[in-house]
């Protein structure tokens, strides 16, 4: 690391995003929450999700095309299920929200699962999946997000990196946190090699021509990610078969824009040519555990999983299999006691929102 | 290709089947829903979970392992919810059962879930998903099986191949079928390398040492096979997430054995050191449609999605972007008329159990 990050305290940050979020006349109990997304994603070391994210969405409410005061409501419902209308709020609000509604239906038919429209970018898809777990819940999360990723055999950016999140209970050990986007390589990957000149990895872009390359500045030129698999042979039909599945639960089945027309997250992004839809999408899940077995008997054979994969005899060279969500959930332990280091570009957004603003940044 | 394969009717495949089950005491109408699962797999050209099954199927119902008159029941349960007990029959029986029990209970409460223990490899996961698309919903089926996949950075088989599978219905266009396996490459292929002495690609296996290799007979003698992604920097972690989730959500939840501990489809297979539970473990979900969006609008709007997708750019070299599904429509579309092509090693298999029952192949 070239570029010495200087080190926050995670509530001085999140103070700091609630002032940003009702400056703008979003309330203060919705922005209490948007923060709370930004700094869970902080705190567990998803950088690229938490308040390096601010000025994206700064950006977006000053231009109004975030709507800070929204009437999210549920627009069409049978028992278990619904369809839920963000009214073109924050992600970051509409999200808790709608997964808040997936989870109370939960607790009265078993399960519960919110299709929501008219959304924008939600942060991180495990901070909804985590959500569920303090009801005894396992929860479910996807969303899709601004076309960056070729299906394969495609030359063009028709997808998004489109996450799916699901988080497990233990009763000794922490959760099973799944969070994975269904794209081979995270797009941040690319722009980093970019920066650095450096090639990168087989597998993780195309060219505009649909080629395999290892040059970044091809896909920035043009070219596109590629999903989970990278190629035929190693199953990349397959990653693609799953960001279409995000796509269609989130997108097509709520009435959001799918595919290429999802709108963009950021203002120099490219819009899209057409829309079939309001907003972007997500989906939420909250099944309970109750339903299908004794709580504590549940949390105590996730518990056995956990210590069996963990004792799986290692590669050579590996010293051990990790548990989905073990890097998360350790990085989180140092953070809630050091702080959140952040990038001086990061630090300068901050500041230049607080110039524009008057809040203080210190 | 260098084996010529013989042509026969479905039909006549599949009443073959029906009386083989019966054979050994499974009522007819569970044997024609046991045929009809092995018939659907064979038509959509899944020839390794078709008739080639057959006569393992046998051998467990000859040797008593599997249950001809299982009890199916539910035996915990809220609302939308469910855990099924199968009862150690059939997975060709215990599946489309506990299918239909989520199906139901969709339509009653909106959407229906059930994890299912005590049960049987269940053929092609798609054969559940596809059911759910006759009453207007999507299809969701999981379920776990015997070991073949390391966890990322591990060196022994600890997950089975878990596949996942989604559907969901055009107005004009045929529907979208999602079925995947979340490991890199499937066992047959390694099966067909090792046949051939010919060597595979780089990212389908490892040896015992957790080392990648190109040898299949590495893999056969102690290896495992690959989750999808096969390495760190391609996203082998997620594959391996993906599996892990599918193995939780079957098997974990529903009481089943889960991970290694999962009992060999197979005779031939080495068994458990340990039991964690009851036979393997399904996952099964349905969800209307009209819970979330006027279905005729639904079907319209995934009709758009094909279409757009189609006319994605194609990469240099290829043809066009593929539909999830699209290889198997046109394979049965072909084989409704033409019959099915079956190998000479599985017409042998079925010559003896002709031979061992009595019931006529010719």
């Amino acid at each position: 690391m070239n570029n010495p990050s200087t080190t926050y305290p995670s509530e001085h940050l999140k103070e700091f995003c609630i002032q940003a979020f009702t400056h703008f006349g979003v309330s203060l109990k919705d922005a209490e929450q948007a923060a709370d997304v930004l700094s869970l994603s902080d705190l567990r070391g998803i950088e690229s999700h938490g308040v390096a994210r601010l000025h994206t969405y700064f950006d977006m409410l000053t231009l109004g095309k975030i709507n800070p005061k929204p009437n999210i409501r549920i627009i069409r419902d049978k028992k278990s299920v619904c369809t839920v209308d963000g009214d073109n709020g924050l992600g970051l609000v509409v999200g808790p929200r709608a997964n808040e509604i997936a989870m109370d239906k939960a607790a009265i038919h078993g399960s519960g699962w919110a299709s929501v429209c008219n959304t924008n970018h939600y942060g991180i898809a495990s901070y909804y999946s985590l959500k569920a777990l303090e009801r005894d819940m396992i929860g479910w999360s996807m969303t899709n997000t601004t076309k960056l990723v070729a299906p394969l055999w495609g030359a063009e950016r028709m997808l998004g990196t489109n996450p799916i999140s699901i988080a497990f209970p233990g009763l000794r050990n922490p959760p099973i946190v799944i969070d994975l986007a269904t794209s081979a390589a995270a797009y941040g990957k690319i722009e980093i090699a970019k920066r650095k000149n450096a090639p990168i990895p087989k597998g993780w872009i195309i060219n505009r021509q649909g080629e395999m390359t290892t040059d970044p500045n091809d896909m920035i030129n043009g070219g596109a990610l590629l999903p989970l698999g990278s190629e035929r042979e190693l199953g990349g039909h397959k990653g693609y078969a799953l960001s279409a599945m995000v796509d269609i639960l989130t997108s097509v089945l709520s009435g959001a824009n799918w595919g290429p027309f999802a709108p963009p997250f950021a203002l120099r992004q490219e819009v899209p040519s057409q829309s079939v839809g309001k907003g972007i999408g997500h989906f939420f899940g909250a099944m309970e555990i109750d339903g299908f077995m004794d709580v504590t008997e549940f949390k105590k054979r996730i518990d056995e999983w956990i210590d069996a994969f963990r004792k799986t005899k290692p590669a050579n060279g590996r010293a051990k299999v990790l548990i989905p969500g073990d890097p998360e959930h350790e990085e989180e332990a140092i953070r809630r006691k050091e702080g959140i280091p952040l990038l001086p570009a990061v630090v300068d957004d901050l500041m230049d929102i607080s110039k524009q603003t008057g809040i203080p940044f210190t």
